[in-house]
């Protein structure tokens, strides 16, 4: 279903992947990501902007915590305000305000969680809205169109997300559909200022991932995630799958991790040699009062800051460390939006200081020290 | 009760109110506030931080708005997180990040509006806290006693203020007590680098107003407050008593009306004599998705903004004007934070630019035509 498309080397020009530093110890490596919007250097935390605002955020607090590429999901966008109401507000970029890179997913995950009543068949999916109960449809063409209208930097393809643990035989038509829909999805480009990452699907089983990802490399995408994690399985088996996958991928192109995860998984799947990274965590949690730090989580609410002076970190840059942990947790009592935002703020500072250090570290040759040092300190729970 | 302090005349070299410009068609002027924390250019519009937080926004935000002072309410701190912690944390200024001027209130307006089962005597108050239904009591001198442990560069000595309209006897009653209370309140001042001001009380009647501004005047304050409005009387009522209680305040000493108000009623209290405001409405409002502009309020809401491309106001230097009217509705719709947040923005930047220009409008001999501009361009209502 593969066709070379009359934009192919266009293209190639625009996008690109450029390997620095391979560490000599783990499989973590240290790149640089091009796009017509800039570079990203890499490994790469993404900040989620699901329906075109990372939540709390101006645009110009998530420059300032260091993102320089951000995440938009097109299943709520294609809802709410519509694919094409972004278009006509001049694309996902002049909507948002925010004039680096943009990846969007491709609803695929937000079909298995979020939708109602999904019914999928080798044509697509027809769903109902989240929202209002209106009946939609998402095929592979389709959701490569509307992410053409959105105008991200980066497109995904439509995968087939299914529940874990979950009947091999179900995981394995899943993982081919995903294949089959992703070859799809690259005959669908039309806009050559847009790359296409493909995903990897296959359950909890290494053998099926690895199969899976060497099916997609032979499609040659610019990039590959690995989908359909985070949804409840052990860390460990997670690892496994990074295991099982990123052997198979190309070299020369990023992997992403979709929607992963904790400090300690995002430092665990970099030492496997995946280079992107987006989740709702640290906006997520900061909006509920609990902060990331060095040593460990601290959550604000607890009555033990009410006249703490010190900030929740010393060295963080972020708007919330200029204040004290007694005026954070004091804003959450109050119920204060200013709460959620600058623990939103600092969470996100938290983990591109995360990435910026393992990116340091990898270039110095010293992944595997950080890991334990960052481990070590969450570990301690002092904080 | 008037007792001389010893820092008497240090305090006259903390705080002075320069006269620059009288407007010649109306009692307008235009004036410097000097506190010990900065200048303060009026007629001027503080931001309400009732709880250690403009609600929406980063104190850079404020500050990027245009304010130079901003108002905290002593009734909110003191019940949470009290003012003790407050103290504890380094004071207002360094637990809220604002670094200019503050105005405290006294609570007189929550024990009225908010506070439950409020009991007043000559003595003070004694009151249920809305929160929690923890007992509290407020005197003239613990009202100053928390507005010196807040650390507020201006303090507000504590009024009674009564529901309107109400008996004449009970206004008078209230009235009378305000002017004892403020003289205590002088007598318990024993922080120089604060400045208080006094409030005029008397309800919707002009005489009983302009009796109580000659009280206080002779006490001698470095500011005076006009109190007990906005609580639902008409506009034309309130400019009355602008009217009955102005022209008996000193002339070298600021004038500052509590709680207001709409844009047409701050240009109707500057053309009065009115140098000082504070109102919730921009940033209640703005979360509420109603904004402020020159050509009258928009509801933001509205159908009729989903695909327009077109900034609220095309001169308006705030974030949301970066944005589109179709990006801040769809903010909204989809029940973000930033929607709140962005038009808090603007409106808090709205009010700024309505007294700048009033304060050149001022300085250049022409209050009156910038107020009949202003005034037609509301009208108009093609917003």
């Amino acid at each position: 279903m593969e066709r070379r498309r009359p934009f192919s080397f266009a293209k190639s020009l625009m996008f690109s992947f450029r390997l620095l530093a391979a560490d000599a110890h783990t499989a973590a490596r240290r790149g640089v990501f091009t796009t017509p919007r800039g570079d990203v250097q890499t490994p790469a935390f993404m900040p989620v902007g699901t329906q075109g605002t990372v939540k709390g955020l101006t645009m110009d607090m998530v420059r300032a915590t260091g993102a320089e590429m951000i995440l938009g999901n097109t299943y709520h966008l294609a809802l709410r305000p519509g694919a094409e109401v972004v278009q006509k507000l001049g694309g996902l970029h002049r909507f948002s305000g925010w004039d680096g890179p943009i990846l969007t997913d491709s609803g695929g995950f937000q079909l298995f969680s979020l939708a109602q009543m999904t019914r999928i068949s080798e044509e697509g999916a027809v769903f109902r809205s989240h929202i209002d109960g209106s009946i939609f449809e998402l095929s592979p063409e389709r959701a490569i169109e509307i992410q053409e209208q959105l105008g991200s930097d980066v497109a995904m393809v439509l995968d087939h997300v299914v529940a874990l643990p979950n009947e091999d035989a179900i995981v394995r038509d899943a993982c081919e559909r995903t294949v089959r829909w992703a070859a799809r999805c690259r005959a669908a480009a039309r806009r050559p200022e847009q790359a296409q990452f493909a995903i990897v699907q296959g359950g909890l089983n290494p053998e099926l991932r690895a199969w899976c990802a060497a099916q997609l490399a032979e499609l040659q995408f610019p990039g590959y995630a690995i989908g359909g994690l985070s949804v409840g399985e052990l860390p460990e088996d997670m690892y496994r799958v990074l295991d099982g996958a990123c052997p198979h991928l190309p070299q020369n192109a990023p992997r992403y991790l979709m929607g992963v995860g904790r400090p300690e998984d995002i430092l665990e799947a970099i030492r496997r040699g995946v280079d992107l990274f987006d989740c709702v965590m640290p906006t997520r949690n900061g909006r509920n009062a609990l902060a990331f730090t060095d040593r460990g989580p601290v959550r604000m609410r607890n009555l033990k800051h009410a006249t703490d002076d010190r900030p929740l970190e010393e060295q963080c840059p972020c708007p919330a460390c200029g204040r004290s942990r007694g005026y954070l947790r004091h804003l959450f009592m109050a119920g204060e939006m200013l709460g959620p935002t600058l623990l939103s703020a600092h969470n996100l500072t938290y983990y591109q200081r995360l990435v910026t250090g393992a990116r340091d570290a990898i270039a110095n040759g010293r992944f595997d020290e950080y890991h334990r040092e960052k481990q070590h300190g969450w570990e301690s729970g002092d904080a």
